[in-house]
Formats: structure tokens, C-alpha cells, sequence
């Protein structure tokens, strides 16, 4: 396929939350936390994750570093408009808030992004919203330090700018996308994502494929009409850094996958997957993904 | 060479300015100072570059967008702490600034990075400086955004968390070194790179190798002993991602370098001398070089 875009566009760009990686990552949270000025922080987890002891160990060691620490299980398995305003709603209650943690899933990442939109910068979900469905409000003000800490390997929402929800009226699933909603720091500690079991791993896994094979595959940015500065969006399309993100994540899972899958205490194995994550999340949270994508959309939509 | 850590690290960190590439970016850079806030920018620059024309310029586009910006041809090449001194001073004097931009190379962007630092956090500039020479004091307040606009294709300043500098008394070359000093967006603009001589660019070309190949080949993370949280520095060792940058920019290298000094009109080679250069940054930002930049310090300190 071919494009011929009367002014191509010259630029792209590019951007990524700051990165801790290894095992005992998590144990520091507290530390970074105070280094980014939070002194008041809530962690967003789901009661899936909460049962696994991580959150409450991660609020543990935020409040052994002198900083005050809330758990809310208050992220919904897919989220939806009603689970993030009943997230939202418990957070202004306990509040205020000058830093969040997300553990668990793109669902609590994206639900943590959420709420710390609206804690930040006030208004109803819906002003957020992408249009049609909402309002597609850009945020005025920057929003307080988060810090997305993964327990899959595969959503990759710790690098993106967008926040994921269901609109359940209209049984469709939309986004809250804007630069000021990626994740100021991704902690990525592979011993979170041990007791994913083998089920969890293959799918999570294939989600990894997929955003790295539909970055690598996307339509590259000089493919568009050239964007005026205001016009330009996160997903500025395929380009020479998502590319190299796309190709090392394939690699790690050509190496890595089959082995996750079949034994799960294979800490290789599960290093080289949650490396693979990440890198497929920094390469496709800046050139997007496409019609794989596009089509589950829809189907996620009528789901509930 | 083998090491034997009692404690080996398992944690690595990551860390990179935001980044807009191509040609065009340097027009954009009022809209992209103030979706960060500034309303009044200071632009950095030495009296080299100023002549070139780029440094007005990028005011003017500044001034378009509804901002206020002034020049200063205040940086000094291979900086010294009198003429950063000097610098400070004149920022001092014009001031309040909420924004800085740097246009030109290692020399503009160490100089702005040291304006930001001492116009944000108050104090002497030896009060910053690496111990033993300095006192080694941390930032304790964020630093206003800093936006490099690199216009030699070698440095990797638009990338690093330090500023370099000659103690002149001392006959000396140490530095300033924290994450805070991180440029906020690197813009990196081919079209401002064409000027440079062929000289120049086969120089700058050596510093992007030696970048590149003393970062893949720097002592790996897991070689040191575990860190405490507060103990861990911007160079943290060759890791997963710092690799990934070298390899990648000794590519670009391999490609464009010959052709980009042989013919500086050559505008592919010059775009892939400029992302090869912003890898390099990339990488050697993170992992830190060894010993051909330990070597040159001392050297560098005695030339004037």
C-alpha cells in the first residue's frame, strides 16, 4: 500500500515514562515517590491483585519512607465509565492526593490515570472523553506524579498516554488520550509477575505480538499530511525509535515466550518477558497500533 | 575482566527527555514551550552559533507563539566555571525566566543547564559542583522546563543529566551531575546541523563512536554491588536499553558516517548522523562512558 501525501510530514516524536527495571524495583517506590515531592499517596490496585499481598507490601514501603499511603481496590477488570467514577468518587472522599500508584494491569494503571486526571484537574469523566462519546477535554494543569508498577507482561499501559474504559449505555469502548496522562515513572519488577499463571501469560504474551508487530507495521509518520505543532497526537505513526523498540521486543519474545508459557518460575524467562513488554509498550505508545486493534474495539465494547 | 559482587545489582533505571526529530522541529518550539508552561525564555547560545542565524530565529518563532523570549550569546566553548559564572549572571540581571532553550552544541546546552539550575534553586555555582571540587549539593527544587535544540551532531548533551565544565584554578574538568539537569525536550532538527564543516562533523562523528562504544562496552549494572535507593546515580552501568541505543546508533554510524563528511549536503546522511547521535545520547546517558572519556578530562582541563 502507498500513500502520497501532498506535504509529508517531516517530524516525529517521541516519549516515555522513566524506567526502573529488575527484581526489588518495587521495594523503592517509596524513595522515588519522595524524590518527585509526593507526601500523600494512594495506591489503585484491583482485589484480584490486592489478594496477592503486592499493594500492600508496595504501601508498606512507601509509608516506611516517611510518606503517607491509602490502598483502594478500587479498579474494574476492564474498566468502564461507572467503575472509574466510583474510583474517582472514593478517591476525592479519601483525599487529597500529591502522588498515585497504580499495581495490577493495564485496568489499574488506567484506572489510576483517571483518577489523577480528575483529582488534578476536576470536571466530570465524560469532559475527557474522546470525542464523539465525550467531550475530549484537554487537561489545563499537569497531572501528580504516578508511578505504574505492572503485574502482566502485556498491557504496556505503564508507556502509553491513554486511559481504556467501556461506555456502558452505548456499549462501546472509547479512551482518554493526552501526553500529560503517561505514567511519570514505570517500575517494572519481574517477581510481580510470577504468579501470573500459564493461561495469563500466553494471552498477555500475544498482546505483546501484537503491539509490537502492529507498531512495526504501522503506517510510518512521514506517511501523513505534515501536522501544524497543536495537531500533533502521541501516535504519530511507525518512525525510527518505535521501530527499534518493536524489533527488540520480537526478538525477546522469540527467545523468551515459549518458555514463560511452559515453566512460570523460569526467571529468564519471565525477565525477557516483562522487558519485552515494556519495550513493545514504549514503541507502540508512540506509533500506535492499527487494525487488530481497531477490530477488538467494537467486540470489547459488547462484551458485558 | 570479571567482577564477583558480594551483592550483585538486579535493578537498572532509565531515564529521557521527550524528543521531537526532523526537519521543521526547531519551528515549533514556542507551541511546545507553552504546553509546558513558560511564558518567558531565555535562549542559550555562544556567539558561533548566534551567527548562524538559528538562535533568532527560534526566538522569533517563540515570540510568535505568544511568548516572550530574549538571546544570550552567553555560552563559552568547553565552559568554565567563570564563564558560567558570567552566564548566571547576565540571566540573573534579565530575569524572571519560566523557560530556557539551548541552540547549539555541549558548550550552549551544559550553559543553559547551569542557568536552570542556579536561577531555579539560588545559591553559587560550586556550591553544585561534584565533590571533591564542589560541595555536591542537590537540587532540592525542580529545574524550569529546558528545552536542547543540539546544532553539532556529537555531544549527546540534549540527552545527559550533567553539565560539564573547567575549574580554571584548578586547572580541572569536572562537572554537575543530577537527574533534574535533564533537558525536559530534546529538538533536534537535522537542517540545524548543516553548517557544520566537514571537520566537524568527522570530530563530532568520533565523540558519537566513542559514546556509542564506551557505553555498550561499560562495566554491566549487575557487575556493582546493590545499591540503596538513594544511592543510585544516573550512570548506572550497560544495561538492556543502553545497548539497544548503541547498537543501533554504531548502525546509523556505519551507513552515514563516511558520506556525511564527504558531502555535507547529503541530507539523509545528515538526519542519520543527527538520530545517531540522539541515540548515542540515549545510551551513554544511562550506562555512562569509561576509559577514553576518563582519559580526556584531565587533558581537557589543561588546554587553556
Amino acid at each position: 500500500m502507498t500513500w502520497s501525501p501532498a506535504h509529508p510530514e517531516t517530524v516525529f516524536t517521541y516519549g516515555a515514562p522513566q524506567l526502573k527495571f529488575g527484581p526489588g524495583a518495587a521495594d523503592e517506590i517509596g524513595h522515588d515517590l519522595g524524590a518527585l515531592g509526593a507526601t500523600r499517596v494512594l495506591v489503585v490496585t484491583d482485589a484480584g491483585v490486592l489478594a496477592t499481598g503486592w499493594p500492600d507490601r508496595v504501601a508498606e514501603g512507601i509509608r516506611e519512607s516517611g510518606l503517607e499511603a491509602v490502598v483502594h481496590d478500587s479498579a474494574h477488570v476492564e474498566p468502564t465509565d461507572a467503575s472509574l467514577a466510583a474510583a474517582i468518587e472514593r478517591a476525592r472522599a479519601d483525599g487529597p492526593f500529591d502522588g498515585f500508584v497504580a499495581v495490577g494491569g493495564g485496568s489499574s494503571i488506567d484506572t489510576a490515570k483517571a483518577v489523577d486526571l480528575l483529582l488534578t484537574n476536576g470536571g466530570d469523566l465524560m469532559d475527557y472523553v474522546n470525542v464523539p462519546v465525550g467531550a475530549g477535554r484537554a487537561p489545563s494543569r499537569p497531572l501528580a506524579p504516578l508511578v505504574a508498577v505492572p503485574t502482566t507482561t502485556g498491557t504496556g499501559a505503564e508507556s502509553t498516554t491513554i486511559c481504556v474504559l467501556d461506555v456502558l449505555d452505548l456499549k462501546v469502548k472509547t479512551g482518554i488520550s493526552h501526553v500529560r496522562l503517561r505514567p511519570t515513572l514505570a517500575v517494572v519488577d519481574p517477581r510481580l509477575t510470577a504468579s501470573q499463571p500459564p493461561g495469563v501469560t500466553a494471552s498477555a504474551g500475544m498482546d505483546i505480538l501484537c503491539h509490537a508487530l502492529e507498531s512495526w507495521t504501522a503506517r510510518p509518520y512521514t506517511s501523513y499530511e505534515r501536522k501544524q505543532p497543536g495537531e500533533r497526537v502521541p501516535y504519530c505513526g511507525s518512525n525510527p525509535i518505535s521501530d527499534l523498540w518493536a524489533e527488540r521486543s520480537m526478538s525477546l519474545l522469540a527467545k523468551a515466550f515459549r518458555r514463560a508459557v511452559r515453566d512460570g518460575s523460569d526467571e529468564d524467562a519471565r525477565a525477557d518477558m516483562a522487558l519485552a513488554a515494556t519495550f513493545a509498550g514504549l514503541g507502540f505508545g508512540n506509533a500506535g497500533v492499527h487494525v487488530p486493534h481497531a477490530n477488538a474495539y467494537p467486540v470489547a465494547g459488547r462484551v458485558r
